[in-house]
């Protein structure tokens, strides 16, 4: 039985709590600088006990949910109340604004740092959507820097996978937000780019399954995406631009009736797809 | 009870068929090319008999299932085969390529045209994968001519609305096409356009429910949206150049770490996704 320590009790840090109280008999520890959500994981057995500064030392794991800023600033001041030997992860979407900064913090420490992205989210976030499946069959992306031991992402996965990912995927920061900037920014940035059309108020009756594909997600929280467009704007922005010249080759086809060009577009589309799948 | 005629068994016409079966006591009489796809038809007991030209004129109701050229070329050469007061229409995603042609044909003949569009497919065609249940739900636009009475729409909605569908849309061909051009054909493009980046191929481990949306329908029929891209081009191509200028603004925007601009988009994105949900 491990002790673990979850830093933040937002959608994230409370699914990890009862991910593991539901499918592992570890120890948990929370805390959450929302008092109410702190009481409601308490009340409901999710989280055993409150987590303290002291506490921190017996904590085999610490997961540190939170934004990036605060994900930072946590690390750097506890750094000295960690174990020694203890695994310490955090779980944010973009990899380098964590990793660059802690860097100089964890390299030599006498705990372990590695970064961590569980492929896995809701629409909607806070402690109340958390779910114990939430990890089910997703992807843990795990983000050793280079100087470290590649045993570091064995040791992450030893723990992560009783969560019930269904896959690891290791990749190095920098290669995690380029892959992440199209997989998922870029999805975002298309949405809300189609959703800005004047035709799209006018859609119901005219639409099905491709209208709903491409509107799922335009409930965006716009402070977390600003920021992380932002954030991750190096990698983003090329892929961006490349993708609306794109748009403008096809729509340039279609104008010139340019047959040949549109149907090697859309069979390369669909040879990709096909080798995707 | 009626006698209904469809022309062309594919996937929609197949799926009107197995509707009409299954949902109502019509007699049908079906036609297709492919003799391969009738016999099954008949096997099957999806069509009664094969719909012969001496039959036409024994049909209350003629559905023609085939792509717009077909189409047309089909009504206009047997225009005098249908019974007075029949009605005849069609099925195809575009409509003014269908109705401008046929205009003269049939206004003030003895039998009602007018053109249709259910918003119901699947991502493969042919009659082997038509089914009962394609349109439970799903919305039938019905395009008269500006010079119809509004009855011949509430009379292909008699018809169609026995077949599952749940709602119908009255509009003019040119707003169906341009409303279509938005819904559908937009989103289609902007799928190729995500697929074709020399990401996609490395995917893996990296993507979650926003790239399966702007994907999913990435295994196009070539050919068919080819045509169908290059045919409404009038209503398709600003739309797209509208598009690729809004996702180079967001791109413009988060290079120059101009938040308030992301930010502003990114709002009126959730706004209207909230409005129109």
């Amino acid at each position: 039985m491990s002790t673990v320590g979850i830093v933040g009790l937002g959608l994230m840090g409370g699914s990890v709590a009862r991910a593991l109280k539901t499918l592992t008999t570890d120890r948990v520890l929370g805390y959450d600088i929302d008092e109410a959500a702190l009481e409601s994981a308490l009340l409901e057995q999710v989280v055993d006990a409150p987590l303290t500064d002291q506490d921190l030392g017996a904590c085999d794991v610490v997961i540190v949910a939170l934004y990036p800023e605060a994900t930072v600033k946590y690390i750097t001041d506890k750094r000295d109340l960690f174990a020694p030997g203890a695994l310490v992860s955090d779980l944010c979407g973009l990899k380098r604004v964590v990793t660059d900064q802690l860097e100089p913090i964890v390299k030599g420490a006498p705990f372990t740092f590695v970064g961590t992205h569980p492929m896995a989210g809701r629409e909607k976030g806070g402690f109340g959507y958390s779910t114990a499946d939430l990890f089910r069959g997703a992807s843990l992306i795990v983000t050793p820097y280079p100087w470290q031991d590649r045993a570091v992402a064995d040791r992450a996965w030893a723990f992560f996978s009783r969560l019930g990912f269904g896959r690891l995927t290791v990749a190095d920061p920098a290669w995690h937000d380029e892959m992440i900037a199209y997989t998922s920014q870029l999805a975002h940035l298309m949405t809300v780019a189609y959703m800005l059309d004047p035709h799209a108020a006018s859609h119901e009756g005219f639409s099905a399954g491709s209208f709903r594909d491409m509107t799922r997600v335009a409930r965006i929280n716009e402070d977390m995406w600003t920021e992380l467009f932002i954030e991750n704007r190096d990698m983003l922005c090329p892929i961006a631009d490349a993708l609306a010249d794109r748009i403008r080759d096809l729509s340039r086809a279609a104008r010139d009736g340019d047959a040949e060009t549109l149907r090697a577009m859309l069979r390369r589309s669909r040879e990709i797809k096909e080798q995707i799948s």
